[in-house]
């Protein structure tokens, strides 16, 4: 399954430097690429790559178009890792197209279920009352969609989503397998020592281009609608709380808790295991480090971190020790320049 | 579907002030209510919220009855947040009661199940040799009860719960989308550089009134049973291991791991994304802060935190390379005292 | 279901002292083992345990022979805790052994799957085109065992696992309920302010004797496969990223998150709720401590750690604050001695 390197161009642009039937047999990674294979070099700071690798064909910025023409074939481009990406995209669906869309003769569909042209729905999916399925929607197996959810045209969810009730998807999603949209929000009221359940009476609504990772969660509101916006991507073993709001192309890697009623704005990034809690705001392009956690509204875009350094054991089982005497060692200095400005030593910065 | 104000406080007592025929569609958040919607304040010192609410319909404290009967209808009760957790309930069972149960005919159940009157079993779903179904349970879509598990009366299993053999749930348990009870405790005994497994020979067993969040994981025990008191609510994304156990009426918020053999005391909660290490005890009444790292066993009740604070990129570095050198830091501290109690220049405490 | 103590030495080893007839009805901790029950005590150092535990049968080591024999029954071996673990598989085999192998007929296989003999699969699975199970293989109901994957001898799927297209999977392997082996890494690259879907073109590829906690999920490769080693142990709700490599024998606790690329060396231990960034090494026999967060490669073996201490929340909050001025606090340090030394009062280590 190869395809000659002029096809490439001839798909997704950019400038063809040596012969356009140079072959391509697979994409791969510089540093291990092979004669027929494309590899990408990002910016023009990683230029030694181009010498070293073995690569067929390459793809580069112009201020590496000499370079990379020098040695062989190459597609000269602005953007080589958004080349790429659409690369991928490419010979996906020349390699491994969609299979043609067929309803599952094992699946359960409600009569009273709207199916749009061309549904694909898995053996053993489980389609309720009332459920709207866009065009082009593909089902995986064992996928349920809960009464009057609505899945917007030419998203697909893997096998075993369960999309909740009166919950609503946009258009081209992608939910990868054991995603849950829709599960109650984590709200009790406390009485008596004992905690009474808050019927959770909002939904989930999900905008477009929007991809969810492996057994992520996102819990439906209390009495609004948890939100997510246009274009965000969410990674594996997420938990969106009830009523979060997460703005558009905003991304999150894996293991990211969000506490119930948190705002995340437009454009940020979440690192992998941080935890954002509830009732608080985080401005427009807001960057938080993995593993950070985030205790109070963050106004300004910038990059956040809150991470205890890892150590050899024994040199952090000193520093944790001392750590938690801080306060009083700061009282100790303070005690010194006292003293020192007492005895006109002076301490201050010159 | 709108109800008469009326009706409420039939239903859920209280003490109306205005009229009886006050409409309410909704139950909506104080901010955002409008004039056929019904919201609490939940204590006195919200007071400010009645005058700007355009909510119809308020549930509020004796404290506030004067100011919230001025501005409209409103239902007088000591305990508002309370009331609005019983109002939730009872909407919910008013405008979305459960479906009639019925045996979806594409179920898999076993001959040697027992079922109690009223059961509900979706589609797909898998009831094993020997389990038990108390009156009113309800299994979702694709759920697994495997053999020899019990449910007890009125609990909930949502699609593909997977419910292990011999594990035990009481009665009126919630068990959300894709939890898993009584898969293996993670237990291996070193050997030559690799691990040889412990087989996992205990079970699960689950009080009453206890719910569960999406994806969760409850470890079956080692020897012993992994259990869990009445009451405990879980959030999604949890990890419980073998041998745990957690006292009645403790709450985890999403994301918090629970390593093996942890005893957790009763009416303690943990925050989103804590850790409590294994073998250690918690006693009844502890609350660990989002995100902290248990790994002491607490003996009195109280709060407890370990969190790095979060700041800007810049100003973390900084600190956190300070953080290495803290004990280093403590002990030139103490050099200088020395130095200067040998000068006579005294840096005590006055 | 009792054994005489002679049957377990007879099957596993060891010199027994006392009586083979003594009747063995279960296995214990030692702190609740009761007459008919057999518990190990590890090394010599818990030799007071042997005084008061009611354990009818005891598994010692032989510095521990003469005062478990002087006590009862027992079984002296070398390695008691592996012995325990070989008892338990033995145990296991005896009272609870895997069901005859069948085909459930509700379960959904295409007609180009290739199952080798002794095959078992649950009710309601999915077995895809192209896909081969070696002998032995149990697939659990709801399984989704995607096109062209393959699945060693004697592997077992627990219910609703997904592994996805062209994945593989050694032999001996456990997979418990909801693992998600093979959806798409996280790759998008930026382009005006959105993302760009990177297609994962890799698969994963998993050794053998690979055991995979519930829930966890690991992604497929973007270009090359993500890679797990023999013998590796996963526990439940870990996400493993893209790219990922796992040294042979290596474990990882629950809630783990190890991101992209990262490489991690054979026999290292992650502790629950580590985060390991991506594009980054640990060396062989590398351990990080429960809730670390590794930021930067680790070339030597050893243990490492990165934990705010937990203290009450009160002493926490005065530390936490105090850190967010240890940069500053230094600088005063150092102030301090320069003034010192000025005024010629040593600080010096003597």
């Amino acid at each position: 399954m190869s395809r000659p390197l002029g096809a490439i161009v001839d798909a997704l642009g950019g400038r063809l430097e040596g012969s356009p039937e140079t072959p391509v047999s697979r994409l791969a990674p510089i540093a291990s690429a092979g004669p027929d294979e494309i590899a990408f070099v990002a910016q023009a700071r990683y230029a030694g790559q181009i010498q070293t690798t073995r690569a067929g064909s390459l793809i580069v910025p112009p201020a590496l178009a000499d370079a990379a023409a020098g040695r062989g074939a190459c597609i000269v481009c602005d953007d080589p890792y958004l080349y790429f990406a659409r690369l991928s995209q490419w010979w996906r669906a020349q390699h491994d197209p969609l299979p043609k869309a067929r309803i599952d003769p094992l699946a359960s569909i409600h009569p009273g279920a709207v199916l749009g042209s061309g549904v694909d729905i898995g053996p053993f999916a489980v389609i309720g009352e009332g459920v709207h399925l866009g065009d082009g929607v593909r089902i995986g197996a064992h996928a349920v969609v809960e009464e009057h959810a609505r899945i917007g045209e030419f998203s697909r969810l893997g096998p075993r989503v369960v999309f909740g009730r009166h919950c609503v998807l946009g258009a081209r999603g992608i939910l990868h397998p054991g995603v849950v949209v829709g599960a109650d929000g984590f709200g009790f009221a406390p009485h008596d020592g004992a905690w009474v359940k808050i019927e959770q009476l909002g939904a989930v609504r999900i905008g477009d281009d929007v991809e969810i990772g492996a057994n992520t969660c996102i819990d439906r509101g209390a009495l609004d609608d948890t939100v997510i916006g246009d274009g965000v991507k969410l990674d594996n073993l997420i938990q969106i709380g009830h009523n979060v709001q997460v703005g558009e192309h905003s991304a999150m890697a894996g293991c990211v808790g969000v506490a119930g009623s948190a705002h995340i704005g437009a454009r940020c990034t979440v690192g992998g295991g941080a935890i954002v809690l509830g009732h608080l705001s985080l401005a427009d392009g807001v960057h938080i480090s993995a593993a950070s956690v985030v205790t109070r509204s963050i106004r300004q875009p910038g990059q956040y971190t809150g991470v205890f350094p890892i150590d050899d054991n024994a040199d952090w089982e000193k520093n944790a020790a001392s750590l938690k005497q801080l306060n009083r060692l700061r009282e100790r200095l303070k005690l010194i320049e006292q003293a020192l400005a007492a005895a006109q030593i002076s301490s201050k910065t010159p």
